[in-house]
């Protein structure tokens, strides 16, 4: 079925329904941050393969909003099917919502998939309806009805993550957790995001791709646990466990149905930032609800003492493997064939020596000179280019361990770089290392601290479009709210908490340079009880990531002594933690490239 | 009569009423940070003097919660009086809220004069009575009846800030009000915060002690504005003025017979944190209501470009004034008397000579040696002492003209200083260079910037306990928000707007020892435009304050080369705008103090 058929096939449908307007967004039922096979409807329907987007499809024309990182891509897949592109930010294109009041007739039906939808999206295509006299009919998966083989719902089993690497058990969890719902006056929370799930039952999945969790919902009780997810993936000592914390276990579909029968005598908590817009409207209006931010993100963010000190552990092995993998690329560019894929794969590989790896974290991106300029490149078969000795190459890639997830970027010079390179290599090299060897008092957040990484490049008149770090997940998502570094505040959007001990967060700048280059270094790093006196209890950050900073690439003539100071000091920690663990070579190699400048 | 025949008689009134508990705060109707004496009810009843604390009553017992700048003051001038100190945060003590709930009877009264709490305040109290099946009494001003020799409201004559000075009319300035009651439906406004009323109409009074405000309040409809102010204050000028801006004249206290006269058929828009209980309480609960930030808070601390040329001018004059202050001081001290309040008097009449001086912008601070370790040390004839060839002396003062309003603090060496002083002072020195030397992007709030401050402090394991900056008003309050630098977020307290060209703002660093020293430095800041490239719009700051800081003071062995270069581009310009108005003797001595180290 081609495109244009799949098209006409849901507008067909759409005039049976008398749907004016259908909105095909790019999301599974958790606003996840990565979606399954099953729930790429857009891609299906438009054949436009990027990882957002969204079709706003009319009785006779079809459109696809997509954003800056997607405008040529977009253009090319979608060229021949008829559908119109939005690029969104460009001059005179409007909104989906503006479009939406323009196009929808007076008493007109919007229709979506409500599970894929957000609560505020949700609403605001609930109110454009309204002002026309018209309603929304969110219960409605037209694209199921015309996707003939679409993949199913994943079907692979759950496993348990033992105490040792969870550190504490769902009872005490289900406690703290319970402790708020009262603090609130709650009777039952409802849970619907997949890594908050994972941490609460001490499980996990294998239903999104790169990150190991389960699709579920959950409903939290006084006095039990109701887990909606397909039984089948549970192992029988899965099983004895949910027994134990009173879990009872659910058809994932079952939710939707549950929702309406909560009543006017419970008092319900949730999130709806979290929450899909379907979910939301099926509580009756009469439910007393408590809407905040769903509690377990904050208590998720710090990581417990187990699991602080299995993060350790496994920057340990995530070091060794890219310090080596780092000494292989040195020491073959130019005399091996190497690309930007076969050097992801090589990493992986490196990766895959270490005991408990369990995969990649996310999406590796390894870039080479202006294909770094794009802070999200990856690498495909038709962008994919050999690597030579010059420029530099971009990594930012990962791998989940038992003992924890990691995120490291590192950009190397595979040669020869310009005195603009290096200038701006040295830059990000500065930026990165004021931050992580920053001190602070506590209630900080990283609004604040941001400044300590963006000064070098505001001083410069530069900047990057991006926040400077992100929470990491212990086998969950790896961009894990709440806790961030950005100075730009967005209204309603990001949340500041106050940094807190054993919080685990990135720091990442970098620059790009459009045609030409980009450049990250990335470390992750972890929130330190310092001294407690008269102003205080002040705390600073423990550096997670021990993998050598390419001297090649710095001009330390950029760098003052204080600067200095703090990447020898670095270097000095990289040679300890990870030479033990090299061959001769590989550490004589490490000793030249974490030497004193 | 002593305070124990006024609590006497209060108690008396408050069993007529059949009131449990009678609370008397320290605030005048527009929550003012001065009040006149006509609103200081609190020190007519209890004897204490001091700007801040509450007095609560119970029909049998009377007590004043103080905060800790008062713990010794209220103290000795409660001793005696029978009254009860409630020292704010010492462990043990409740709040005046925990008190209430504790002390307040089942279907108890608890009375207040409601124009002198807040909304938020009162609400608290209406919620703590109610609990008990009780409720509040806020049309009562008992201490009216007891207060034989009341001072009456301040009659002092309002006067109009010309075009050249205000640089708006007030058709622009209500027209750009309008359009913000227009976006958000309002049909009227109500403005209580005095200097608001100043700025929108381009008048000033002399009612509030140190701020040049008028007392009134006001409401702005589509096509007039309603003022409740005292019309014999308005000269014929003014009441011209007025007509021809569609301002009418009402009597001050009438604004509160005119809440109640709104209806539902109108939308009125108001600031909850700004407006007193009895206003707010007044409105009826059908009327529509637009609870929002006064939106005349943020328009006006956006200076506009005649106010922003304006106060470059002033500050020359202050600087002037200060700098032949500080020349005098250096070269008297040691030679004759000179105590805290006599030099503090000296700048006066050194700020006095310039020309269109109106007064001090706020209660002088002039604090000697461990006397400054209090941030807000006040020195009265009882706490004076002399200054001698030795240790630091702090002077936080400013003035009114007609060009604006200054702000400035320096901290100078009277002789001989310890090196701990030495090593304080340099910090505090690197602390607001980084600040006011800093280059960032729009958008920016001084959250994020407050960081540059505190990095040099933070270091060390130092701190200081207040924001680091706040925004200044042009003829109205010196801490005028909302902007301001501060780490610390205090939920639903402290708002972070982003910093915008010609702001004004403090930057004024400190450290306080107890028992022996404390140092702070200000200056003034405006935001200015920097290169717009394609990262966005940069900004930096324009110091505005020209005075030397006491070389004497420094050690530049503890700073950077880019901190040194800072303070000597700073001392540089100082010498250029300050050399051209002093004497030949003076100018020597100012170009040894802003020598180049």
């Amino acid at each position: 079925m081609t495109v244009r058929e799949r098209i006409g096939k849901l507008q067909e449908l759409m005039k049976v329904e008398d749907i004016q307007v259908y909105i095909v967004p790019t999301a599974d039922y958790h606003q996840s941050e990565y979606v399954g096979e099953h729930f790429k409807a857009r891609k299906f329907l438009t054949g436009f393969t990027g990882s957002a987007g969204i079709a706003v499809v009319l009785q006779d024309q079809a459109y696809v909003w997509t954003d800056g990182r997607y405008f040529i891509q977009a253009a090319q897949e979608l060229d021949g099917s008829g559908i119109i592109q939005q690029k969104s930010g460009e001059p005179g294109v409007p909104t989906i919502e503006e479009f939406l009041k323009k196009e929808l007739p007076e008493h007109g039906l919007i229709g979506f998939d409500g599970r894929t939808v957000g609560v505020a999206k949700g609403q605001e295509y609930e109110k454009i309806a309204a002002d026309k006299g018209g309603k929304v009919r969110y219960d409605l998966d037209l694209i199921d009805d015309i996707w003939e083989r679409r993949p199913p719902l994943s079907e692979k089993p759950a496993f348990l993550l033992n105490l040792k690497y969870a550190g504490e058990t769902v009872g005490k969890k289900l406690e703290r957790v319970r402790e708020t719902m009262k603090e609130q006056g709650a009777d039952a929370l409802v849970i619907t995001s997949l890594d908050d799930i994972g941490w609460l039952l001490n499980i996990r999945g294998n239903d999104v791709e790169y990150f190991p969790l389960l699709l579920s919902y959950a409903v939290i009780e006084k006095d039990g646990v109701e887990l909606y997810a397909d039984e089948r993936k549970f192992s029988e000592e899965i099983l004895t466990h949910f027994k134990e914390n009173d879990v009872t276990v659910y058809p994932y579909e079952a939710i939707y149905e549950r929702m309406k029968s909560f009543t006017r005598e419970q008092t319900v908590m949730l999130d709806p930032e979290q929450m899909n817009y379907a979910l939301y409207s099926n509580i009756s209006e009469d439910v007393p609800k408590v809407q905040t931010e769903n509690p377990i993100v904050l208590m998720k963010s710090v990581k417990n003492p187990v699991e602080a000190e299995n993060i350790k552990k496994a920057h340990i092995k995530d070091g060794i493997a890219h310090t080596k993998f780092m000494y292989w690329l040195k020491n073959n560019i130019g005399k091996e064939k190497i690309t930007e894929l076969s050097a992801s794969e090589k990493l992986e590989e490196f990766r895959g020596m270490q005991e408990d790896f369990l995969g990649p974290s996310f999406g590796p991106i390894c870039a080479y000179k202006e294909h770094a300029a794009c802070a999200h490149y990856s690498s495909t078969p038709e962008t994919n280019v050999e690597l030579k000795t010059e420029g530099l190459f971009l990594t930012d890639t990962g791998g989940h361990y038992y003992e924890g997830s990691t995120d490291i970027t590192r950009t190397v010079a595979l040669g020869e770089i310009t005195e603009e390179e290096r200038k701006h290599f040295t830059t990000v090299v500065c930026s990165m290392l004021h931050l992580a060897y920053a001190r602070f008092l506590q209630g900080c957040t990283g609004m604040t601290l941001d400044y300590a990484a963006r000064e070098p490049f505001w001083r410069q008149g530069l900047n990057y479009n991006h926040g400077t770090g992100h929470g990491v997940g212990y086998l969950g998502n790896i961009h894990e709210p709440p806790v961030n570094f950005h100075w730009k505040q967005v209204p309603g959007k990001m949340k500041y908490p106050a940094l807190e001990v054993n919080m685990v967060i990135t720091d990442e700048p970098g620059i790009y340079i459009e045609g030409s280059h980009g450049i990250r270094i990335e470390n992750e790093l972890t929130v330190a009880e310092g001294e407690k006196n008269e102003y205080g209890q002040f705390l600073h950050f423990d550096i997670l990531t021990f993998v050598p900073i390419d001297l090649d690439a710095i001009d330390p003539g950029l760098m003052t002594e204080q600067e200095k100071n703090m990447l020898n000091d670095y270097h000095q920690k990289v040679y300890e933690k990870i030479a033990p663990h090299l061959t001769e070579e590989e550490r004589r190699w490490l000793q030249e490239y974490t030497r004193e400048i």
